[in-house]
């Protein structure tokens, strides 16, 4: 069953409003199994919008429509609808009784353009609306359906939940295939790389589907599979998922919404294990992360920001003399602040990290994007070297992905280097 | 100059990534006076990519295309590009450079496949990179213009800002009336308070039109005028300003891009103040916003991030029987954080915060999104309640907005309470 979506609203073309109705869509539809050939945005238009009808109902089994279905003058797509499949609109007793019981709950008077909104085209099904007064519109036609829903968001939800997405699943029970998809989250390797480690797309995906999706914190792969039934998927899912663990394993953090900083929290706290943190050159940005999970106490401690090199020297007790000849941006001082902050906390373990994130402060022998990492556990001291970009925030998010990595790689005992 | 925008890739089509790009875009472009016709999403298939080109091409002068320009085997943007345009691919020593160089910053071995990043069709004029790898691609062809870039978002902003608005700019015809925005920044008071505190909005705009967009940094209010020239414009929108301003001024740190952080940071720089930060509920967030700016070394000296009771204790010198008294989370501890910050740095300024974030952790009397921020410089030691809501994550943007918002009214002498 394929799909078109149309979202129609000059604020979103001229970027005043982002297309969430559009992804919210097509994340649930395509969860159903349904492929979205194609979104589109149009204008407040009405040559525009019944054009857009044409092409969508001529090209696709189910179109949604959103927006335009409001009382105001801008709000067109219903007369768009009556025009493009030749009806008329009729009064529906029901939807008039649902506009009246919200004004009553405000305590407002029903006026003719709200009376209005209980109009429904003739041919069509209304979708009850229970957070706003603009009914949707559900037609079958051709053996396609076509659905018109308002563009606010809560009230386009509700009625994606409670009836377009069941009306929607009776019809494709019957198609024979099933579609499942999973994310797999990697970092410490660039896409490229990637790419290459894992040889073959043809023999490792064996008819499945996969994308390569990178930002600062990773390369996201995200795999798509379709078979015939739910169980056939799901294999499939997980057979594709242990080939890949098997070339580029360590490399991967986490699954779907996972991110680096839940995977490290929830090994320290299965391990019982307590961390703090000494940062330079992210300036707090890995303490911020560690601490975005509720319930962080329980694993961390405290972190010291120390940008200036007396902080590094009071508060983690650097040795000046170190700073001097290495530079405060080296692997023994990185080292150094890894010690200190964990003597100085009495953690399990001290994490550290020292670097150039630009634009200025570089140089040949350490240019910016220039970082080290240093971890200390009981046992051990060491630390390593990283070389990021020349985008200062970007940097900022990169070398706190390579610290949190290297640290999650040191409890699970994966080797740092590639 | 009509624009036609043109998104590539499955993740915008089922939902797994929203498509700020599209209205990035949209934004930018209808900046410059550009009418944006339609934005559509298409399947990384090539048949949907070449009808796409097709029809684009065909309605409107100015083709924006986004996605598919990597290195891996679903990146079929640029392969769709020379079919469509029945050119070739031509090696480009300069972008060739641009990727050497991006990998041996990075100290990595540039492949084969990160060489062909720099073939170039040979009808167009490459677009560099200056973040990524993939080069965009510029073809004027029939007095249109095609336009290709990357995905990636900070690419994709970069080549907007650096090459293709610029571009642009020179074709645009002058239609007869200017279009000027502008954004005032506004941040702790609710938007209906100041919605009602600002007035009649009729003759506050005489003619303009205002926008409130709420998020947890505060309100911004995105002010549009249309006039006759470039003069008139500008007058209107200082004339709107100033009315706004003089009711609602103390409110307002900054204008379009600003952040309050880089507000605070200049203001710290020409006095030529430093500071030091303590923060408990923010977990760093306070430390990794002032160190974002470029250059903040010369204004921040140090951060303490004590989580735990016992770092308050031992590296800010609170207390313990404060602790135990009036709670961690207490006026009075806020108070004696920023006391102990600013007398173990030596700064001129001492900023601290403590609060709940949850999800739990509150209580009746002390319930999630409670905050306290204290500052001393060297006259006076201060601290003050805020409250917040129940969501972790935006509590955390609230209360560093909120702590960082109190010392910019502290620098300029504004009081704090509404």
């Amino acid at each position: 069953m394929n799909a078109h979506l149309v979202t129609i609203g000059d604020e979103i073309l001229i970027g005043q409003t982002i297309n969430t109705n559009s992804a919210f869509i097509g994340e649930v539809l395509s969860d159903l199994g349904v492929i979205i050939t194609e979104a589109h945005v149009v204008q407040d238009d009405a040559d525009a919008i019944l054009k857009e009808f044409d092409y969508a109902f001529k090209n696709n089994d189910v179109i949604i429509v959103t927006g335009g279905l409001g009382p105001t003058h801008d709000d067109i797509t219903r007369a768009c609808i009556v025009k493009y499949f030749n009806t008329e609109l009729v009064m529906n007793d029901l939807v008039l009784s649902d506009v009246k019981k919200i004004f009553d709950a405000r305590g407002r008077v029903v006026t003719k353009i709200n009376e209005e909104q209980a109009l429904v085209p003739f041919i069509a099904e209304p979708i009850r609306n229970m957070k706003g007064t603009a009914p949707g519109i559900f037609i079958e036609k051709d053996n396609k359906v076509f659905i018109a829903m308002p563009g606010v968001p809560y009230e386009m939800k509700e009625m994606m939940h409670n009836f377009v997405l069941p009306r929607l699943s009776e019809k494709i029970n019957n198609k024979g295939y099933v579609v499942k998809k999973t994310n797999l989250l990697t970092t410490g390797i660039p896409e490229s790389y990637l790419f290459e480690k894992l040889g073959d797309m043809t023999s490792l995906l064996n008819g499945g589907k996969m994308a390569f999706l990178p930002s600062q914190f990773g390369v996201r792969l995200r795999i798509t599979v379709k078979e015939e039934t739910e169980e056939q998927a799901s294999n499939k899912l997980v057979e594709i998922e242990q080939k890949i663990r098997a070339i580029a394993g360590r490399f991967i953090y986490g699954k779907n919404n996972d991110t680096l900083e839940q995977t490290v929290g929830k090994i320290l706290t299965e391990r019982v294990l307590r961390i703090a943190v000494a940062e330079s050159c992210t300036g707090g940005l890995i303490a911020n992360r560690l601490t975005n999970i509720a319930g962080s106490s329980s694993f961390f401690d405290r972190g010291v920001v120390a940008y200036s090199n007396a902080a590094k020297v009071e508060l983690l007790k650097v040795n000046e003399d170190m700073i001097h000849k290495y530079g405060a941006v080296s692997i023994e001082v990185a080292r150094q602040m890894a010690e200190g902050i964990k003597a100085i906390s009495g953690t399990d373990l001290g994490l550290s990290i020292t670097g150039i994130m630009g634009p200025s402060g570089g140089t040949l022998s350490k240019p910016v994007g220039l970082v080290y990492v240093g971890i200390c556990d009981d046992k051990i001291c060491t630390a390593k070297e990283f070389r990021h970009g020349d985008d200062r925030l970007l940097n900022k998010d990169r070398a706190s992905q390579s610290a949190l990595d290297m640290l999650r790689k040191h409890l699970l005992g994966i080797q740092y280097d590639d």
